[in-house]
């Protein structure tokens, strides 16, 4: 256990590039990893779990096929297992993602914006 | 699946008293519950999860029998399972506790301290 607790904004400052999730801590098999957000993602789908955004810096866009809700600075939204998604950013902005250990960041979809998992920082 | 996103600061201001955990969130079997702390809680453990505080208003301590952490805005904490601790914040502070969706918030301790578990806002 360490002695000291986990600060976000240090975290975040220790990220350059983007939609590269990196996790600061588990609990249980749940990850949290920090993202910097610019531009458009890739839709895709996570069909084994929900997955959480927590929007530390900014603001997000989370578009769904009927639907798009923006996430702004202290909000935070689930998004169900199964559902298709995309998250944008028309500026940067900093999350919180909060989901189980195996989540690859495009889902089904795969592709250039695949991230490599469990990057610790 | 909601049309806007859950905002921390209206939720909180939701919440009058001090000790009882509100949920605000699930994701998968995952509970994510507001809550204000003012004075000293119990000593207990979870022996079946971790739990996680990550701190949105004040600063709060977390004491461990060898130790204390104290959590300020915008850190987190990971208390792992079966660890005995202690929750302190000498003035109001509000948090963000993310444990699994059964979890008693004395742990294995009772008393008078326990809150209704399961409560939304």
């Amino acid at each position: 256990m360490p002695d000291t607790p986990i600060n976000l904004i240090a975290k975040l400052a220790l990220i350059s590039d983007r939609w590269s999730p990196r996790v600061i801590a588990e609990m249980n098999d749940i990850q949290f990893k920090l993202v910097k957000l610019e531009g458009d993602f890739i839709w895709h789908q996570h069909d084994e779990t929900d997955e959480v955004f927590l929007v530390i810096k900014g603001e997000m866009q989370i578009g769904f096929r009927d639907r798009e809700v923006t996430v702004g600075e202290g909000e935070m939204f689930v998004v169900p297992r199964g559902v298709e998604h995309i998250t944008r950013a028309a500026e940067e902005c900093h999350a919180l993602i909060i989901e189980p250990r195996d989540v690859i960041n495009t889902g089904d979809s795969g592709g250039d914006l695949t991230a490599r998992n469990d990057l610790w920082i």
